[in-house]
């Protein structure tokens, strides 16, 4: 493999021919050789976008001449687009600050600036990555700037719409479930009648109200470090590039993305990318309880609870013929569990920044960008492969319901908590059902009885 | 010790004469020895206060007879103000559905009311705990709603102001240390200036922003699983009860409490509980990076940082004399490692419920309300005993300002990186000062270098 | 309430007459009001015995006069017996090094020994909390030495004992169980047969190795830091006091207690610590696994598996009569997600010590006591309310093994996979049994299918 | 892309005709569009050894015929050889038992085998996927059997050696740095001497012990659950086979697995994976404190402490010229929070096994062998790239050493603590030095106080 020199303060290095990158880059491939996480490919395009937008900033400014400027605008718009993905091989693992890869950015667009404007991979000339690509930039606030970017993209791109296809799939078979009255169960015990349809409401609901967490916390990533150059102070920028450059980053992406409130507290700390997180482990308990019960409601087929038939979608043994697993609800679940994991490294390495830099960027961005897409490609095959295609057994649900000793509760009102709870327990004792038992003991005749013992009506409040 | 009969379904047990529990509470004090937690008293005191207000709802709505009603929301009050506290012995770990808190509730504002109206304790006349004091209401919807409730209070009582008390001392500081310039440090090493007041202002947002999160969280918080009753059906309760029994708790507490939009999801899930922990980790975490930086910038006092002074607030050291310790940041840290520990158990209870219920409450609660007022506590302590008495030692910070090699970023737009690099490490390997290796170099002279050498103004974008 | 004056290196402060504590700890008690945790009495009895080992030590090597060395080790056993509790106020949330619980100690031990002298309290005369009490000693060795012998005691007095209770009824339940054929569940799904005592079997088996990880995690324990002193290198100590004070130690509790194999490493790290924690979580995982199967299993009584009863011990629901709930499954699962999060905790300040102390030895042994306690006790109350009591129900068990499709596996080797999973899925289809489908198919013979279909020879390999 | 037909118990799917991977295989990769994380390679080739061995032994026993049980054979060390890596490739995110990654196996081997043999991809003739490659298995206790091996493979290959590697370059360093006296610092503060050398031993013995702790976790991971088939019970298998199998694949390996002792433990549970992933994080603590300590005493290079020079290996800032980072320090602490995280996930994964499986299997594998691997290289690349190159300071750590007060605890068993620190307060406050307060004080004279400020002396224990 031919190779040219490339060059940094610290001297010159070997890099393929074929390959952008510069010398930073090629550094911190041989320094880092650290497990196989890359650093995610949508923080690249987010720092892609960055460039191009502080490219035209500059260029207004007359902070870089206008050919160059526009040069850097192409080359790092093809960044965005994914054309030099396979030019970005640098490690999560790397310096905290995720310096090298800011530097693999600037390394990158500055080559095939050069190569656009005529010059050579390698010569720094005419544009050079540190003087002209990362002009009025440090690592430090354009890092962080690219984290809540691709942060805020990836959950419009897959999260919220994964989540919104669970809610409109759970709501819609909350509709359709809304007739059947089945047995309620509370400590995994037989309790008080509800729908089947109310109880898939309230995991539509909690799919809803994730989408609104999701949403406050996106609220907190809209606010951009990009202006506080090392330590926060904008040193090496002029007064009102931060607001320019930051204005076209909205006007590229359609987010109301905006200079941070504090631009120290932006570069040193990420406490916005600890509270997305949270909101990320909120969902992540949502659908870990949704995907359980439908298990466990689902389990069977001739042995379990048996109320609900899931989709069978591949063979589930490989010794045991025939037999069908809720391999959707494993994938989902086991995806949570991923995503409360994250949600602990993340708030870890929220809390230790030092001084005017929090150096735990890439642990962070690699965990939040995995839990959003994992989120959201889990809720979106749960959905599809699932949740639509879930049947309710209506008969063994009506058995169980009529079996239950609990829709005693209704008598409680007429005939007192204690003499209802004599008769579940003596039916329970006997074998019997409540009916026999009520009758036998006469506080209620059979008519009263069967009007009390209305399921329908016991999944609503009594109309006054 | 004298005792007397009280009797559930179960039986009859003997209860110490002067404590003003039943049956149910009793069998729990036995059934459950282990460890020391008692459930949280904050939580005692909201089930008195949705006790008082369902009495007054029941009584209106005609479904318990006036008098009764009456004395239980006495009773209840007295619950509430914290009359009875002696008499909720119950362990966190007991039931999962808080159940026999409930009941100890009922029991002791049944005991208590029929005290109040002539009658005998244990004698369930002519209040029944179940019949009167529960009526309307399943420990289900009930001690969720008591969650919430004290979770907000506790929120409003101890955590907003202590927060606003730590930010409101770190802006002053931010203020009084607003002309002090000093070296930043990124990854810990010398950095371009900054001054103390920018430093301290991040601090200060950190907080600012956790207030912002905290009060966002408390909204999810505000919807009320009270009228859900067993399962989210609202069984046993009539039409219209949830509404005017929650609107009486919003007017009792001044809060904006509603009916949960889903009953069944607010009594099988408590995603809101976990993504309030969500936001008091994000908090945990800012509080840690502020005590943190604070220790090792008062590091010393010979021997470290030494830029700050913290208190000197107790000895440090049981061997060495004259030792003091930054022992306020210890506390706080503490704190903050306690609260993301309590956070992971928050999110893990939250991913469990099965069917109708979360069975996890109590240690929801615990986790919950011990994270808020360790944190609202440690706050208040960390501001009046550290933060509020720090001093700078401005000696110490221009000495150091004046030794860094990094202001030689400032050299950058006008010699450009890789010449401002070399610069820098020449100075370094020499010992020597920038200004020496600067006209050394000849790339400036004297003047423009001590123009651009302004250390004030790298605090700061340039004016254009 | 009367006072006296006691005094430290900062100058003067009152204390109440009755309370034996000096000046620090009265600083400590102003200075830290965070929450309500009170420092571990274990650990404060920790400390009295390691107090009066050193004070016999200190006395042997002619450190300290015998008569001050003796009236130390007195009043150092009464703290060690619990006669002085009361004086401990102290909040975990304190200095990172637990000097003040470790001055507090010195204090009362110093009060009492001049009491047993004839000497008054306060005086510092004849026996002075640093320069005796504390002799040859930091709180940076004493302290961590007594989080040691403290977790030691601790698990040896509750955890071990309640686990092997658990796992003796475990075992004894697997005897009981041992004829009883059941349906295995996969995936939540009908699998193959088991034994229920097989079932059994593997709960005694977590167990007993959870047991097996905590002795291995308690040999890290045995190491002790005392002799170090302030930073690990044993300054004011002499030689040989170290080994002596230890094998004191060791004598005094029956364990084997050894000098740390690194002194440095024993102050600046509390690596054993998370090693033992990290022994709990894995003890915590496995009785979650037991307890949530329990609760499966027993789910119903008529809508769910049904398969064991579980005792019931009190009535379980506030409004739904004659309920019973699986109450000490749900202690024992709450419990072991408070051990997972206190898991978090410790990780996270084991990782955070600084040069040659780690300051979260409060936060640490806080947490790791209550996890080692209430792993004991819950572990205990499960035993004896919960799993001891169990029945089977075998009616229902046969019912479900001989509807269950999953025999079919047992024709494997006969018939091939893909023909046995054709009959499985027809009988599923079809609502048939297995023995219809296969004889319909004819694959095999009636009496074949009998020998095949011998549900006892499927719960263990065949004899070759 | 041409394709052949591939067909399961679901019937047929078509398959690219370069893949070697059947129909199963295909739906998953269908059915599981969740992230980009595969299946770890590291626990395709465990499998594959799990294949020949069980290949072999089923031969052996007369199971399947000789030809094909050697096809097998030879097909499943090819797997193990890596030679078909990227024809596995199923997400991790899939059914939790792993069936489909076996199946995967499964088929690959099949095919292979029956290329070998002659016959036709797809065919599944001469050579089953189910009856002769998984012949005597079932996923569920297969894939176990193959995390158990590869993550003991892990350890060894990467980890153990990454440990190794730098508990000897700290250990190396400690002596090298053993006549350095300096500083010792407690709670960020000034504080008793120490050398160097002593702080660096007090590091390697932190790896050390991490070693000794994990390989106390391997021992839980040479327990097999091989054998156990579906559900534990060995159906399927005939008496012998598990030993049999076992045995071959310890001499295969060289490690000494042997079968579980409790099978339905085995399948139902991954405690052992939980305990090993605690060993981890136990690791992690220590790595975190080490790197921490570094890059603080490394601070600078003009406002730090200084006292150590890290390598530089680039460049450090996009913005700053000069600047060097401690980023192998930066690498290692992130990982380090990773593996925390890593072992949230694997304890909550563990804890939620069902009756008779767990079905978290691939989430724990995945975190377990990326923690395994993580520490193992960053470890190794720390080593090299960081610990080896280190220098200390001599000159500023003397420096440093001779302007502490806290050598003033050398005088305290001569003046007694409150005298000493009065003198330390007056140092302290006049800015003075020891000798100054203390020849003014007139407690000791100068040569008794010359011969007391032995430095050297004051990092050990006195001489008796």
């Amino acid at each position: 493999m031919k190779t040219r020199l490339e060059s940094d303060s610290l001297g010159s290095v070997e890099v393929r021919e074929d390959r952008y990158w510069g010398a930073q880059t090629q550094r911190s491939l041989t320094n880092f050789p650290i497990g196989s996480d890359r650093m995610p490919i949508r923080l690249i395009h987010a720092l892609g976008l960055v460039k191009r937008a502080v490219a035209e900033t500059n260029r207004e400014l007359g902070l870089i001449p206008a050919d160059i400027g526009r040069a850097i605008a192409d080359a790092a718009q093809e960044v965005f687009d994914g054309k030099w993905d396979k030019h970005f091989p640098l490690s999560v693992w790397q310096t905290g600050s995720g310096t090298q890869t800011n530097m693999n950015v600037n390394e990158v667009v500055a080559n095939r600036a050069n190569e656009i404007l005529g010059g050579e991979l390698g010569s720094k000339d005419p544009v050079h990555p540190n003087d002209h690509v990362n002009r009025s930039q440090s690592s430090n606030d354009v890092f962080p700037t690219a984290m809540h970017i691709s942060a805020v993209a990836e959950a419009r791109r897959v999260l919220l719409p994964g989540l919104e296809m669970l809610r409109r799939a759970l709501e819609a078979k909350s509709g359709e479930f809304s007739h059947i009255v089945k047995t309620g169960r509370t400590h995994c015990q037989d309790a008080t009648p509800l729908t089947l349809g109310q109880e898939f409401s309230g995991y539509a609901r909690q799919v809803e109200l994730g989408v609104v967490r999701v949403e406050a916390a996106l609220a907190g990533l809209h606010e951009l470090a990009l202006g506080g150059t090392a330590v926060g102070t904008g040193l090496n920028t002029v007064e009102g590039f931060a607001e320019r450059a930051i204005a076209r980053l909205a006007e590229l992406t359609g987010e109301p993305f905006v200079p941070a409130g504090n631009r120290f507290e932006a570069i040193a700390a990420h406490d916005a990318v600890v509270a997305m997180s949270g909101a990320l482990k909120s969902v992540a308990a949502s659908l870990f309880k949704i995907a359980n019960d439908l298990r466990l409601l689902g389990s069977g087929p001739r042995c379990g609870l048996g109320e609900l038939e899931l989709p069978a979608n591949e063979p589930g043994s490989s010794i045991m013929p025939g037999k069908v697993n809720p391999t959707q609800c494993e994938a989902l679940t086991q995806v949570c569990i991923e995503v409360m994991g994250n949600d602990a490294a993340i708030g870890m390495a929220g809390s230790q920044g030092q001084f005017e830099l929090n150096t735990f960027k890439p642990v962070m961005i690699h965990n939040l960008l995995r839990s959003i897409r994992l989120l959201g490609d889990a809720s979106a095959s749960f959905t599809e492969r699932c949740v639509e295609g879930i049947r309710a057994n209506e008969t063994r649900i009506r058995e169980s319901l009529e079996r239950s000793l609990m829709s005693v509760t209704a008598l409680v009102p007429e005939i007192g908590y204690d003499k209802a709870a004599e008769i579940a327990k003596a039916a329970h004792r006997n074998g019997t059902t409540l009916r026999e038992e009520v009758l036998a003991s006469g506080v209620v005749d059979a008519s009263r009885f069967d009007r009390l013992m209305d399921f329908e009506a016991m999944t609503r409040p009594s109309p006054d």
